[in-house]
């Protein structure tokens, strides 16, 4: 199984993905437990270029070319040979990501991404979990961290509440593969239905 | 005016297009020299990633979408703003390597490339010169030299060869925009060839 995990900025998809990696591991299968971007040594690097520096760094489809490279390394180096082994993939973030936050910085860049994505990617998650929450929450779960990788929680609450619609949006799309998780209440609890969700 | 210098490794080309620049310069027209992968500040940084490093680092895929990502920042930050201005535009390589290489790291590439090309650049120079020459000779030129890029001068005579007639075939598919230059004898032989076929 490739599972993924998508939402706006501190919904709780790393806090999750770890937690089910950390539950299927204790039933002895093996699970790959990775990020986008990033996730394989070249995928890291050129995620180095996408989140440091300045906003206007990178136009809108120089970063998304670079986002598809980063992802069509992730997937062939990481991704493809796990899978081909028998292992579960769980990843914090996948393609989804890329749909929802280009397809707002400019409407007219989902064709693009979608473009993309299909003629280099091609394979999607068998299941996606988007962890659903109140961006007023995330973000205040979001002011308790820091770093350098700030630019894109920068955006603020309106940006972040277009983000949920994205997300949900997408979710309505394809009900087959992506499940909607309520992410209010405690990390016990959205785990929980995270489990329910997958058996 | 954009144009565009093309050709095997070693054949002359940043020679020609110095020597052309210098050239146009002293006639008092702006004229902007630059090269690819690079050319302007991202698609330099970009341009780390693809020549430093082991060959197998990228797959034929991954490297194709990073030049792409590189020549998308080197257009809109430099070239299209250049050319808006009224400036010569005079570049080291640009798209016609990408094909020439690619296609030859694995012919069912070629496919891609024109397509990430339509998606993503869109533009051709208005004029490109490849300078032609035999592989023998420019072999025996670049080992004067070195450096750490070296990854692209390692293949050989025979992919160099191969090379020659990628450039070849894609100057009779496209007439009207490349000028086939010889690139034998002295440069400035050669240089007089280049404003030869200008004029
Ligand atoms: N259910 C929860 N209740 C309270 N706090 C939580 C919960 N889940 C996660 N957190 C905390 O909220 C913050 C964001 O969580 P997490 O890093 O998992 O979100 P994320 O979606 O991965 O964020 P980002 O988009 O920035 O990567 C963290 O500080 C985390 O410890
Ligand atoms: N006409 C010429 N006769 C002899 N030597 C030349 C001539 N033109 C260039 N050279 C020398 O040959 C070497 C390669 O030339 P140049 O760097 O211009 O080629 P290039 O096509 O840009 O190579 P690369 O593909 O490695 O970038 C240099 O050392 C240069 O000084
Ligand atoms: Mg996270
Ligand atoms: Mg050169």
């Amino acid at each position: 199984m490739f599972i993924s995990f998508e939402g706006i900025d501190g919904s709780g998809k790393s806090t999750q993905a770890r937690r089910l990696a950390q539950t299927l591991a204790a039933r002895a299968t093996e699970v790959v437990l990775t990020r986008e971007p990033g996730g394989s040594e070249g995928a890291e690097e050129i995620r180095r270029l996408l989140v440091e520096g300045r906003g206007e760094r990178w136009s809108p489809e120089t970063e998304l070319l670079l986002f598809t490279a980063a992802r069509r390394d992730h997937v062939e180096r990481l991704i493809r040979p796990a899978r081909a082994r028998g292992a579960w993939v769980i990843t914090d973030r996948f393609a989804d990501s890329t749909r929802v936050y280009q397809g707002l910085v400019r409407a007219d860049l989902r064709q693009l991404v979608e473009e993309l994505h299909r003629l280099t990617i091609g394979i999607e998650p068998d299941l996606t979990f988007i962890i659903d929450i109140d961006p007023e929450v995330s973000l205040t779960r979001g002011q308790a961290r820091g770093g350098p990788e700030d630019r894109f929680e920068t955006f603020g609450l309106t940006f972040q509440k277009k983000l949920r619609e994205g997300f949900l949006t997408l979710a309505a799309e394809a009900p087959e593969r992506i499940r909607v998780i309520d992410g209010s209440g405690s990390e016990d609890e959205v785990a929980t239905r995270v489990l329910a969700a997958l058996t």
